[in-house]
C-alpha cells in the first residue's frame, strides 16, 4: 500500500498576516481557488492541520472568495498566529488532521460512560495543545456538567488539568492559598486577607483569575490598583521579598486547560460542578499551594444556592483536594447579598482601599468576611492556635500592618496606582417606598456587565441600600458607572426592563 | 431612567464584501479602532446586532487590526450576508444584543431540568433565526444527546421543529414517506422505493438529506443522477407529472432548525437519539407525509447497535409520530454490512442504476431490501392487502415500470445525467487468506469520508469481497476512489493503520 508519501499530500503556503482577532479560536483563511483547498478537498469550516518548524496546530477553515489572499497565500487568525509562533512570509504546510482520537472519550461520556484517568489526560493535552474546535470544547464542558462527573472522574480531571501545566514549588510548607467560590459580587476578601497573612509572616503567593461570568475577578480588580501580569520569576521575587503577592495566573501556565475551558463556560454562562472543582484545586496544586481555605458563599442568588449544594461541593473540594495533595477547609459565608458597596473591578478596589486604610465608612461586611478567612487560614497553618485566628488577624487589619504590607506587595509587583473613575453614571432610585427583604445578586451583576465590565475597569455600580434598609420613594438604590454612553444607555435599559432586582415589602 | 434613547447607542457602519465563507455561522468583522468598538466596548467574540431594513441578525465578532477594513466599515461572513439580505455599500446598525433568554433553558437541561413545549419553542426559534453561536449550538445538542430527551421533550421538540419551518400540504392522503435511520453505508434503497411506489400510482414526495456524518446522503448520490434543489413550486411540479420526487429538502425550509443542528452534529460525530426522533419526524410532517416506513438497520457498527436500542428508538418514532399526525411503521433491518457494493455519491448510484435496470450483476441485497421497504409501504398505504406488497413491488421493479418511473423522475426534476467516475483509485487487496468473518462499517465509512465523499461525489470505495466470502492472500478486499491525490493518499494512510476493518477467520 505504499508509495504515496505523507509529503507528497502536503502542500507549502505563504503565511500573510490579515490580522483578523477571533479570541482564542484558531482559525485559517484560504483562498476557494487555491492549490491546496482544491487538491486537498477542503471546504469551510474543515479542520486544517498547519505545519512550521517543529509546530504543528489545528484550525478551522474560513474560505475566502475574494482578492483579500493571493492563491499562494494563507491567513491566520491572531490566535493562530500565537499558538505556531510563525512569521510573516513563513512557508506553512498544511495537510488533513489525523483524528483527534480522544473526542471518542468526549462522545462516550455523552452517552453516559465514566472518563478514567487515561482518557482526562488525552482529552485535556488535546484541549491544551489546540486541537479542540470551539463547539468540541462545549460539547465537553456541557457533556460534564450538571453533576455528571463523580468523584473519580473529578480526581481525574483535577490531575489532568495539573499535569498539562506548570507547577510551582516554593520549596516550603506550609504554602497557604485562599479562594473565593464565585457567585456574589464585590466579594474581594483576597486584598486584604493576602496582606494580613504576609504582615504574619506565612508565603501566600497568590494567583487569581480574571472573572469568568461575574463583572470582576479578582485580577482584574487588582490590576486597578498595580500591574498584575507578572511572570513566574517576577512572582518569586514579589513572594521572596514580601511573603505574598496578588496575581493573574494566566500568563503562568498553571492548569492552561482551565484558561481555555473557562472562556468557553463564560460564552455559555455555565457554571459546572465538576468543572469548578478541577478549576479551583488544579490552579491551586499547580500554583504549589499545600493549604486552601475557600470561602463559599452561600444564597438564593449566588453561585452556590443552597446549604445543601455547598455541602455536596465542599465534599467534593475537600475529598479531590485530599487526593492531589491539598489540605482543604471550606468556610459558608452568607451570599444573600453582594459584598461591600461597590461592583466593577476599580469601584470594588476603592472598597477594598477604604478597609485597608481604616476609614470610618469603610463596608463592615467585606472587612468581617476577610477576618474570618484570615482567621481560618492563620488556624490551617498551625501557625496560631485554634480560635485565635480571627483576633491576631484583626490586630494586624487595626494596626496598619496589613495596609503597609499591601502598599509593599503592589511596589513590589510594580508600582501602586489609584483605580480610575467612570466618566459616566446614573442614579437609580426607588420607585416606592418599603423595607428591602432581597437582593438579585445575578440581576445586579448583569447590569455592571452590561455596563462594561470587567473590561471597561470603571464600570459597576454601587448600592446605596443594603439587606433590610427602609427606603423612600425616589430616594438612591444604586449608582450605575460606565466608561461609554452606549454601554450606560445598555444597562439602564436592562435596569427599566427588571423593575424587581430589589424586592420591597411595602407596609400599608 | 429616560433621557437616553435606544438610537443615541446604536451606530452606523457600511457593509463591506470581504468574501469569507464561515459555512453557517454569522461572523460581523469591525476594526479595533472603529467608532462603534470603542464606543459600545465590544471586542473579539462578542456577540453583536445588525439591523438593516426591516431584518436583524446576532454574529460573532471578529476584531480587525489591519487595514483590511477602513473604521466605518464592517465585514459580514457569507453567511452573514445570506441572513441579512443586504448589498454591499449598505448601512447597518450596530448594538448590543438583547441577552438571548431561551439560553437559560438549555442551562437548566445542562443541570436536568425537563424543557417543556414553550421552552423548546422558544429555544428553536432563537437558532433558527441565527440567535445561536456555535458554541450554544453544541450544548444544546450536548444536553440533549445520549437519553437525556424523555417522550414529553422529544413530542415538543420535534412540534417546534415543524412549527418553525414551512409546512407542505397536499390536500390529498395518504402521502406516503419512507427513510433509512442511517448508519449503514450504501444503503441507497430510496432511489428504488420512490419509483415502485409512485409507478403504482401513489403520491410520495421524498426529500432527502445531505450526509450528516456518512460519506453520502440520499440527496448525495441522487445529484449525480439529476439536479436535486428544487423549490417548493419545482417540487409540487414533478410531483403532480410523476406522483413522486427524490430531492434535497434543505432549500425548503421544511425544519430549518434541523438543517442547523445537524451541521454542527456533524461537527460532533454525534447522533442523539432524541434530535434524531424530531429530526426524522420534523422533516416528514414538514412534507405534508402521513405515512412513514422507517429502514432501522441494526448491527454492531450499524447507527443501531442492538435488537434493544432499536426498539427503544423505534418506540419514541411511533409514539412521537403519532402526536405529530404520522402513522409510523418500523422495519429492522441487517444491518452487519453495508447495503450494495459501492460506498460514496456517485458510486451507490452505479449500484441503483443497475437494480432498476435489472442488470445481472445488480447487487441483490440492495434490492431486496428495497422491494421489502415498498411491500410495507403499499401495504400501510390500504392500496394492497397485507402480505402481497413486496409481490407487487417485485412485479413493478422486473417489469422496468420502475426504471422508466425513475428516468421520468429524473426529467421532470431537471434531466437525467451520467454519475462522475474518480480519476485516482487503488485496489486494497487481503494481507492473508481467510473467511470474512466481520465488516467494520464505521471504519469503511470512514475510509470513504477521508477520499472525500461526499463533497468529492466520484469519490468512496468499492467492495470486492462480502461477509462469509472465503478469500486469498492479494485477492482485491476494495477499491479506494478519489478525486485528488491528497485525498486518496489519506485514506490509505487510514487503511494502513488500520487492519483489521475485515475481520478474517484463518483456516488452519
Amino acid at each position: 500500500m505504499g508509495g504515496i508519501s505523507h509529503t507528497d499530500r502536503t502542500r507549502s503556503l505563504r503565511l500573510r498576516r490579515l490580522g483578523i482577532d477571533t479570541y482564542q479560536e484558531a482559525v485559517i483563511y484560504m483562498h476557494r481557488d487555491c492549490y491546496v483547498c482544491r487538491s486537498e478537498g477542503f471546504e469551510a469550516q474543515a479542520r486544517v492541520q498547519v505545519d512550521y518548524s517543529n509546530r504543528s496546530i489545528i484550525a478551522t477553515l474560513n474560505v475566502v472568495t475574494t482578492d483579500l489572499l493571493a492563491l499562494d497565500e494563507v491567513g491566520l487568525s491572531e490566535a493562530a498566529w500565537r499558538l505556531l509562533g510563525a512569521q510573516e512570509g513563513d512557508q506553512v504546510v498544511l495537510s488533513h488532521p489525523a483524528p483527534v482520537e480522544s473526542l471518542s472519550h468526549v462522545r462516550a461520556k455523552v452517552y453516559g460512560k465514566r472518563l478514567d484517568m487515561m482518557a482526562m489526560k488525552t482529552i485535556v493535552y488535546d484541549i491544551v495543545v489546540g486541537r479542540y474546535s470551539d463547539v468540541h470544547l462545549s460539547a465537553f464542558i456541557t457533556a460534564c456538567s450538571g453533576d455528571r462527573l463523580n468523584h473519580q472522574e473529578m480526581v481525574a480531571l483535577t490531575r489532568a488539568m495539573i499535569e498539562v501545566g506548570e507547577r510551582l514549588d516554593w520549596g516550603h510548607t506550609p504554602v497557604m492559598d485562599k479562594h473565593s467560590v464565585g457567585g456574589l459580587p464585590g466579594n474581594r476578601t483576597t486584598l486584604l486577607v493576602v496582606p494580613i497573612i504576609a504582615a504574619c509572616g506565612l508565603i501566600i503567593p497568590k494567583t487569581s483569575s480574571r472573572a469568568i461570568t461575574s463583572p470582576a475577578g479578582t485580577a482584574d480588580t487588582m490590576e486597578t490598583l498595580a500591574p498584575v501580569n507578572l511572570d513566574t520569576a517576577g512572582i518569586r521575587r514579589v513572594v521572596e521579598r514580601e511573603g505574598g503577592c496578588i496575581v493573574w495566573g494566566g500568563a503562568l501556565r498553571l492548569s492552561p486547560a482551565d484558561d481555555i475551558l473557562i472562556r468557553v463556560e463564560r460564552s455559555l454562562d455555565l457554571d459546572s460542578e465538576g468543572q469548578l472543582v478541577a478549576s479551583v484545586l488544579s490552579k491551586k496544586a499547580a500554583a504549589g499551594s499545600t493549604h486552601v481555605v475557600l470561602d463559599m458563599p452561600v444564597g438564593p442568588t449566588a453561585k452556590v444556592r443552597t446549604s445543601e449544594a455547598a455541602k455536596t461541593l465542599s465534599n467534593h473540594l475537600m475529598e479531590v483536594g485530599r487526593e492531589v495533595g491539598l489540605e482543604v477547609r471550606v468556610i459558608f459565608t452568607d451570599g444573600s447579598q453582594p459584598v461591600g458597596r461597590r461592583i466593577g473591578p476599580a469601584l470594588e478596589a476603592r472598597d477594598v482601599l477604604s478597609v485597608l486604610r481604616g476609614e470610618r465608612d469603610a463596608p463592615q461586611d467585606l472587612r468581617e468576611r476577610a477576618l474570618l478567612l484570615a482567621g481560618h487560614i492563620l488556624e490551617l497553618s498551625s501557625h496560631v492556635p485554634s480560635g485565635q485566628g480571627q483576633k491576631v488577624a484583626q490586630e494586624v487589619l487595626n494596626s496598619g500592618r496589613a495596609w503597609r504590607k499591601f502598599q509593599a506587595i503592589c511596589e513590589a509587583q510594580g508600582g501602586m496606582r489609584e483605580p480610575p473613575c467612570a466618566t459616566h453614571t446614573y442614579v437609580v432610585t426607588a420607585p416606592y417606598g418599603g423595607r428591602i427583604i432581597g437582593i438579585d445578586n445575578r440581576r445586579l451583576a448583569r447590569i455592571a456587565k452590561l455596563a462594561g465590565a470587567p473590561d471597561a475597569p470603571a464600570a459597576g455600580l454601587e448600592l446605596h441600600a443594603r439587606l433590610g434598609s427602609i427606603i423612600e420613594k425616589g430616594q438612591p438604590l444604586f449608582t450605575v458607572h460606565a466608561e461609554t454612553p452606549g454601554e450606560l444607555a445598555y444597562a439602564l435599559d436592562y435596569v427599566k426592563a427588571n423593575p424587581n432586582i430589589f424586592q420591597m415589602e411595602v407596609s400599608v
